[in-house]
């Protein structure tokens, strides 16, 4: 996102999208998927965009930053009056954050319109993109909902349900869909059930989204999570399901709880908060620390920090307090000013940590910048011992299923070990829960997770890709189907 | 555009685009396109758009608006740095306009990327869509470009240039069209020449524009007009040309010289004021009448008011003052305000009309709406007599070709003669100029033009279209290939 | 303003502002003053402001830039609901454009609410300003109105025209102002009638307005020009006038006639076209020239060029074409793209002058240097000769009475003679229209006019000010009451 | 501030602003004001402004917004260069929002310029302003800092410390003022020390701020808080302090530690999250509570909610998730959506408080709407029980000092008793904190505070006004120095 003196968000790993659909005859559409996009915020900032089709036609709007910014005002979303909607949220990396990209992606084919939103990536992307533009296609962005639309379109089938079965098979990865016709809602999420997809039922219809916050924004109620490889079509006649690739057991992405989701979201049943808050209690089971208080590192890891606290029986305490009002038109400190040693984004507070043996906690360490700088601001604020407890594994391995990690080499934790990092990052002490712990604390069952990121174990197959150069901008990597992407 | 009191320019026939294209190694051709697309702004301003390649890839940039509002700070513009760009303007219609159909457009084929820009109208483009359709091609926004990009996709040719040549015997059309690969530029005219396209020359480069004043906002000679159905290719060893379809004649759009080009350009070696005021000059020797003095709707009838002046031995006045300042944001008056008589984008100068016979001339008659408003306005300021003197032959009958006249129904002079116009719009005389005395005074040869508005003699045969629905919005019909046009 | 490659309106004098006021119970006042601001909007584009009262308070907006600009939503002007306005408009100088010098001012003091417009300048601003503050008095901004604004607060006075005849005497310079009060409309003109003011009749009050095309925009009946030195109180009871100071003869400036006005307005019953069209006949008699065409520099030399055309026979041409989308956020070309030779701004016809002689009229030279730009580009578009005739006197001196002219030092009459500045300026030969030429042109009392500009002849002593530096800002030397202007 | 579905701040009191002030030759006085201003953007969300004075002259910018919005560009800053600088924020009304209310005033007066900027009210600023009209003063605006800038000019005084010192006795109410000269920075506290004020050091100067959180992100040292009375005088000399009025105690707003400082922030010495702490704890042993879980309303209320946590041994968790992107251009439910029950801005967490009994811990009750609001979504979540635990006594007089509360017929705790309040907001059970018990948690002297809108003990004289009506807006009853404010 935007930098402030400690980049807090751009050392953590980071959710791609957020998908929001609805049918729902007789409601404002539009407008409660702008309130459904508002839950979902948290998964991605860099666009925002919603399309309705009225039976008859599908309009849409999208644009670059927050949705309040791509939605500003009422008359954008009166134009888009209708029946079903669907409407994404991507995230925001720095220079190549390009409008084309943006979704929903609104396409006319030979049995009409075609509007799609999606969050995952594809691993053999590339591979598809170099077969179809083989074939004769064009693309003008680089994202797989592009690669999807073109294999529907190319299915030859006239029907949307049939086309889909037609493509699923071919494509591979990390996925949810959520696509829209004329006439039909349809979800669908990939045989691992990698990235997750949620099923509400509103007053006069029904919801799809990727976190189950989205339906408390909207008045819906939770019926049940999509499976994987499971299709959902929702039209005139009701919800019907089919399963349409088998499904290869159950893989959520492990992160989702340690830190994308919103801590009001379920996930597999299980509130996102609780479970995040007894990742800190068995963290603290783990690595029992000598200490005087617990502080996490705001905003995501307060669950984990509290579960600490009572664990350890020490108070929890704002160690930090972060800027709420820093936004995308912060004006950077020169380098004179930064000298200064200003704190403009997080604050530690020194009459509380002042002559403390502090425990702060955070969800997870990619590459370990920013731990270094916070325990530095610590100890200046006088904390006596700094002990970091972390609630997941190291993250040693790179994701290719649509989470932005660092490159692998930058990966600290595929560089040292526990100590080294320790070291590195100028704790007094280091603890990072268990993979053990982690699936436990859950409380799912121990495979109903991609670890990989921990791990190496990837449940999917990365496939090599043809393009070395992106489309549209060569620095843009964020939405390619596996450009650059190998193993 | 937008509306005042009178609505000057929505009772008017309206070009469609502006097309420029630069391949000058060693230039900011970003900027250049910049200052290109400023004097083409006359031809569109609904959207404005440039894309660069810099050998490696292509990045573009494109909005809503004037240039100057989507270009409006340095930086967008230096981001577009490479040696070779294309860039475009589109006119405004009201509420179906897209960003989606903006140009240039920019896509990724199996050959690399590819950006077109285009200006015109292809007449069988919904049936290329349909077939495209019905072959798996899907379609993003409604303009010919993207007909155009997928025929070159679908070629099978590995070169552009052969895809080109492949490509234009299955269109159909007025079109002029500029394409820019990473290290190519091409210019290409429908072989009856409708639309205008004229080559000149920079210090390090070439220059391809919709009309020649652009060449002199950036600097650039001359050279000569692109001929029908040629194709010219500028790139690292120079231009090259090729006559790809034989030509059909020059049939270049009449209305060109009457309204649309800006008075400092020349089409087939004419100047454009020049020739407007020869229209006038013609005008009143077919039509002399008795006054005493003339005066032209401002602005697009300076010149051949001028002439009419000349020519009749009266003095030219300024009857009318329009108000410059009168633009997008305009708020529109009340009809409580308007039924004051205020006089916001147009006054007529009581002091010098009132009492006086008035030669009142105009370029063109479409529906006779604005006319007879402004008439009535001399009137009311103290006119005694109006005469009117139109510099172009009475509009009977509907474009194909990328020009947006009313329907054929609307057209005053599909309903009634002349003696009919003039008491309809309140006019004590009416003369049009003849198509002969047109031609004439143009000075090219009589078969030089296309002038089907006027004979509905069409220069080229016009389909079906098998959509009766258009993409993204059912009201938008001004980019649609060939959609909801029939004969 | 904004610089293109010509400075076509640097090189110009420069009136300050345009005022504007309303009393139409019953009306849309704030909507109509709007239209009435559109109408002067070429007396200043800096920044615009509407002042309301609805008989119990006064609201106000007012912001940098157009009419357009400032009032871009329905809504700003909604809230503006009253039966009486003011309205304001002021000039762009670089750099130095503060918000808090635009117009309306509004106060409170002890009788109430006060809001002012004025055009003009104080000669004895300074001294006014350093009396007020040795009395204790805070000045926010630089304007006269601020000046003013305390007189009437100091006077003792509990009546507003009481108030107002006591500061009158205190004041001396050029000036109009329009004052509000929560239920009076009241103007006020210099006694020598410098700046100019208008009344008109609405179908339900009054109006008042720097000019009379103002008039027409809002649908009123010009009635009469404020006399020197009168008062008009306009209420509930109609419109009452006294002299409050006598009259010292009428002054008004001249260049009203030769380039600021609106070409429809009428000054002194003269139409402004009319006379400049006579200026330019008058010009070719007074300097008949031996050439092939005539052209005017765009767009306030359009009538003088028509009438010395007429004048000698010769046909009146467009020599140039102005680029009339060329505003506030063009983008300036680099010096590399400027030695292209472009021509952003201004485009001379090479068609049209190449091999001619042109006779180049222009309504002033002030610097010199945009007439040296112009006729090299003529020469470099092929002229074989350039006659420069100019509607108006040498311009020797500053104006202190609200005239951006260039300091003395730099107006080029100042330092050369005739030949010297045709030789300058590079023109085969130059000529001007004599003081006695142009007075007789307008038609009205030798007397009639200021011409302290040609003639160095100040109607109003100029006095010394105190300040050096200016409040604010000190590059602002744009609103000061006599700060800095010494003779 | 805006509004959602639950209007969270619009229930609380309201800080008025927040000042700084820099003096510190060398530094980038104006980039760190900016941040400074960031760190106090929680005391005032409506406007925002800096004058910096370079030793010459004072230049400005303000705007209406966030300091983000009114500086959302490097330039803006770059233009405001020197060595000394003062800072605003103010806070955001309904409607009455004005931009001639923004500060930092600035001003010339006899001495020269002069830069305010204030937080607090002046309880006889109507009398004053009065006095100051009768005497033929105007205003502008309805701050107390033009009242103010009155009284220094009109002081007779050359010297700005004479100036402010006869000032002094005549003002009354609770104030601190920040004032800049072309060479000076003082700051100034009122006799009772009701609004905070403190001074840090920079590198090589110091600062002056309404917390001690601002000088964290300019990198500066804390001092010492300023004493009731006292004005400090920066200058090229140092600081000198000179106490200008008699301190009549110190009555800080005991507010400031409640609710509106930041909680890492200190006041008095003492650190506000931890003082928030030790309320939560004292607040538990006043009411001990059988429950099963403890959760605060957020934000403000979360490290009382941990205090209580800790003191009744129960888990601390998440009861609700507030979304952090809703700004001010959240477009607000119709009542169509509203109805099916869309929780936009507070989301209870179903799976965290089903079937428990829920303490839930707010800062204070104020009219008690939102209260009973969150409390019927805590039961509709599926909260058994709902015990409500206010961390400050209750509200039932309104504040005549600057702060916001509603009048005293709206607060609820002046209607009704505590078992009353227990009824309509639908507690199960309710315990205020008690006086005593707040006052001994904070741990500073009893008479340390003003606790007027507890006890309706006001230590200042509360006069009354002459203005019915007031300045620019009749709705603005923000800024008015005691304007409609009686007793």
């Amino acid at each position: 996102m935007w930098k402030a003196d400690i980049d807090l968000d751009g050392d953590k790993m980071r959710e791609e999208c957020g998908v929001f659909g609805i049918f729902s005859p007789g409601s404002d559409v539009a407008q409660l998927t702008y309130y459904g996009l508002y839950a979902l915020q948290h998964r991605g900032q860099e666009s925002a965009g919603i399309a309705v089709s009225n039976g008859k036609t599908i309009r849409g709007e999208k644009g670059m930053g927050l949705v309040s910014e791509v939605f500003n005002d009422t008359s954008k979303l009166q134009r888009l009056n209708g029946d079903i909607a669907v409407g994404h949220v991507r995230y925001s990396t720095t220079g190549s954050s390009l409008l084309v990209n943006a979704q929903p992606l609104l396409v006319r084919y030979r049995n009409g319109f075609l509007s799609i939103v999606h969050n995952g990536n594809l691993v053999n992307g590339g591979e598809l993109r170099a077969e179809l533009e083989d074939g004769g296609s064009i693309f003008q962005a680089t994202t797989d909902s592009e690669v999807i639309a073109h294999l529907i379109a190319r299915s030859g089938e006239k029907d949307i349900e049939a086309a889909v079965k037609k493509a699923v098979p071919v494509i591979r990865g990390a996925y949810t869909f959520i696509l829209m016709t004329r006439d039909k809602l349809i979800g669908l999420r990939d045989p691992k059930g990698i990235r997750p997809l949620s099923l509400g039922r509103t007053a006069s219809g029904y919801v799809l989204a990727s976190e189950t916050c989205a339906f408390d924004t909207v008045g819906a109620e939770f019926v049940r999570d999509i499976k994987p490889g499971e299709m959902v079509v929702i039209d005139a006649d009701g919800v019907r399901s089919e399963q349409i690739a088998e499904s290869e057991g159950n893989s959520l992405c492990v992160f989702e709880f340690i830190y994308f989701a919103r801590p009001d979201s379920n996930l597999e049943g299980r509130n996102v908060h609780m479970a995040r808050k007894q990742l800190g209690r068995r963290l603290a089971q783990e690595h029992p620390v000598e200490a005087d208080i617990v502080t996490g590192v705001p905003d995501s890891s307060l669950s984990a920090a509290s579960g600490v606290a009572e664990q350890l029986g020490l108070p929890y305490e704002m160690g930090f307090i972060k800027n709420k009002y820093i936004g995308r038109t912060f004006i950077q400190p020169t380098q004179q000013i930064r000298d200064l040693g200003v704190k403009l984004k997080l604050n530690p507070v020194r009459q509380i940590v002042e002559g403390k043996r502090v425990v702060m906690v955070d969800d997870s360490i990619v590459r370990g910048t920013t731990s270094k700088h916070i325990i530095q601001m610590l100890r200046n604020a006088g904390a006596k011992e700094v002990h970091v407890l972390i609630s997941s594994p190291p993250v040693k391995c790179s994701c290719f299923y649509g989470i932005d990690t660092s490159a692998t080499g930058e990966l600290i934790a595929a560089q040292l070990d526990v100590p080294g990092i320790a070291k590195a990052i100028g704790a007094d002490s280091l603890g990072f829960l268990s993979e053990e712990g982690m699936v436990e604390s859950i409380g799912l069952a121990k495979n109903g997770f991609c670890t990989a990121c921990f791990s190496g174990c990837y449940p999917i197959k990365i496939g090599n890709c043809r393009h070395n150069k992106l489309m549209n901008d060569e620095e843009d990597n964020g939405g390619c189907g596996g450009c650059g992407i190998h193993i």
